[in-house]
């Protein structure tokens, strides 16, 4: 990521008191007014970011210490806050109604209960998140609500956060052209004779070079090591001809990046450049086919459809998937999802190739869904033929 | 880290059919034997990874992405994993039965639900992680189990896990000595005109040459910055005589490492060198209290006392805390916690001293309680006197 983008982001984080990102709470608000919800409890790291624009690291590393955004249709919202947390809130949210709790001593819940009480909804219906919110809390949640309808509100919010802002478009497509910046550069400088460690190691100062606040993952593999999905890089020493993959994301004010790309250490076979090149065309196939208006659901079959004719093995769960504040978001490119491709979608599309018992080929790219077609945010360079580094 | 660890490390988590590190599955048959449970369903991270000592690494990136551990009371284990990461866990784990799931068509739930049932226990006292399972998860598990008593099972684990095993000690005084010496060397490349991200980036980069697979949190502040708790390391540029804080964590073959450290940037005050050599000493007379059979307790209140005494805000929920494969685990070092001191606790203590309005300070070392008293597992260097930095 370029200067630009931190001091972008952090300015948009850091303005308190308002937002430029003026577009989220049009969309919020307006999908929010449709729903049957009387108030949202949003609770989830991705969730709460969104809508206090205040990124408190400690919701990812302590997941019990809760930070809660509570929403009523009508009026304003309330952010309950760790009261450790609190002078970071305060200084970068723009909610204005921050409350803070006193860990193990009180349970954040039950000021995210009070607030519904103060707005008059403890006998409304109140979204929760269903795939965030932990047994123990929800208990709570149960015991302070009695009267309340409690709803699963996790569709509510794929929905609203699977079209992109054009402030987040812009911070995608930044945070994903430097991802892959780095990867290029990582991967340049890697010979045969050196460690999967030592590659992983490089990605990760290229992402920090570029900008990224930290790595959120990193699959680096070579060789037979490159068939493990998410193999966590060790001593592997590399050798002359094997495929090296990455599977690779960092954080960018708050948003993931996730880009693949495979390459050869250093001398590639015949087969190794065909297999990349028909991969290859394939991936720009599938981008080629992510209109407005297409099933997304058409995508994983037309994958599907072309694999199995080649004679290749198709048995993934998906083949790529939306990404903003969380890795994998609304909709995921699967066979069960009914969603339809819209403008402002922003997906990431991956297909990978497994060549049984040899190797695992994997290209990701993130496309933005246009009225006038894909467009594709994250390539810094040419990836279309089979990059072959020696490490020169 | 040393290479030491990494090849320690992997070494065991590679086994395969067998572990070095049988000290665990002693203690916690030895527990599980004890309790009231007929089975446990371990799904986090922490527990699942203690378990099967296999590190998925998008359990952490992808939260509902289940793996389980079902270990019954009689018999052994099943570990349930999704399709995509079977690869690895047959690769990497010695439970023998796994199972796996094709993601968005099944749920892990159903698959740790037909292993219970396989081994007669679905009228069975169950323990599920209420702190760790989401409400949809927990539903399912309801639902597939009308017959089970559900009860949680965290205190469980947590009494498991808060005895380290003379591997995990050792894994943790490398990792935790390893990031020290990240901290130094960044720090001391520091001068006055660097920005907060500069350095923030340059801990990253000295902690993966120390060997670790990633950073897990960085908190690099300044000046008033420090205020607050966990910043986000922007573009502030430091100036002379600021005061310099860090929060620091990695992930060392699955453990965390975490480590605080305050310095001056430039030439320091008379004030600051005194209020850091009085919180020192305060952290020294907290880490001697640290002896078998006192109660955790015991060291809040002392910190509590000798902060009020001298006239400084002791405010803080907890100053420190066990830590492992989780962050913040059992027992936190704080006013309601009722443990004991025992010999293999590995303990952070991390007092930290706001001069209100002005700066924070912030130390933060692990500490091994035996039986001869309390061992540091934290120290490459000499931190007893304010270190001022310059760059040179």
């Amino acid at each position: 990521m370029s200067p630009a983008i931190v001091r972008r982001g952090r300015a948009i984080l850091r303005m308190g008191g308002s937002t430029l990102d003026v577009q989220r709470y049009d969309r919020f608000r307006e999908v929010l007014a449709r729903s049957s919800f009387d108030a949202v409890v949003a609770a989830s790291p991705a969730n709460t970011w969104y809508l206090s624009e205040c990124n408190i690291m400690t919701q990812k590393a302590l997941p019990e210490r809760l930070a809660i955004v509570v929403w009523p249709k009508m009026g304003e919202p309330v952010y309950v806050v760790c009261g450790l947390e609190a002078g970071q809130a305060r200084a970068e949210s723009w909610i204005k109604d921050i409350r803070d709790y006193v860990e193990f001593v009180q349970s954040p819940i039950d000021l995210a209960v009070a607030a519904l009480s103060e707005m008059g909804l403890t006998g409304g219906r109140i979204g929760y998140e269903a795939t965030f919110l932990t047994a123990h809390y929800y208990d709570q949640l149960k015991a302070g609500l009695p009267d309340a309808t409690l709803l699963p509100v996790d569709g509510f919010f794929d929905r609203v956060r699977m079209i992109k802002t054009a402030w987040e478009q812009s911070l995608l497509e930044d945070a994903f052209r430097a991802t892959d910046r780095a990867i290029r550069r990582a991967f340049e400088a890697t010979a045969p004779g050196q460690t999967e460690k030592e590659v992983s190691d490089r990605l990760q100062v290229e992402l920090l070079r570029e900008g990224a606040e930290g790595t959120a993952f990193s699959v680096l593999c070579t060789g037979v090591n490159s068939l493990i999905t998410h193999p966590v890089p060790a001593g592997r020493v590399i050798a002359d001809g094997e495929l090296m993959r990455t599977d690779f994301g960092g954080i960018f004010g708050g948003y993931y990046s996730d880009v693949a790309r495979t390459v050869v250490v250093g001398r590639p076979s015949d087969r190794q450049v065909a297999t990349y090149e028909w991969i290859w065309a394939m991936h720009e196939r599938l981008i080629a086919a992510m209109t407005p208006g297409r099933p997304v659901a058409e995508l994983y079959n037309l994958c599907q459809t072309t694999y199995i004719d080649a004679g290749y093995p198709c048995d993934r769960p998906h083949i790529g998937h939306g990404v903003g504040l969380g890795l994998h978001e609304h909709p995921m490119i699967a066979p069960g999802t009914k969603e339809i491709l819209q403008p402002g979608m922003c997906l990431c599309i991956e297909p990978n190739l497994t060549v049984p018992g040899v190797e695992k080929y994997h290209t990701e790219d993130l496309i933005l869904v246009t009225e006038h077609g894909p467009r594709v945010l994250s390539r810094s360079a040419d990836w279309s033929k089979l990059l072959c580094v020696t490490g020169g």
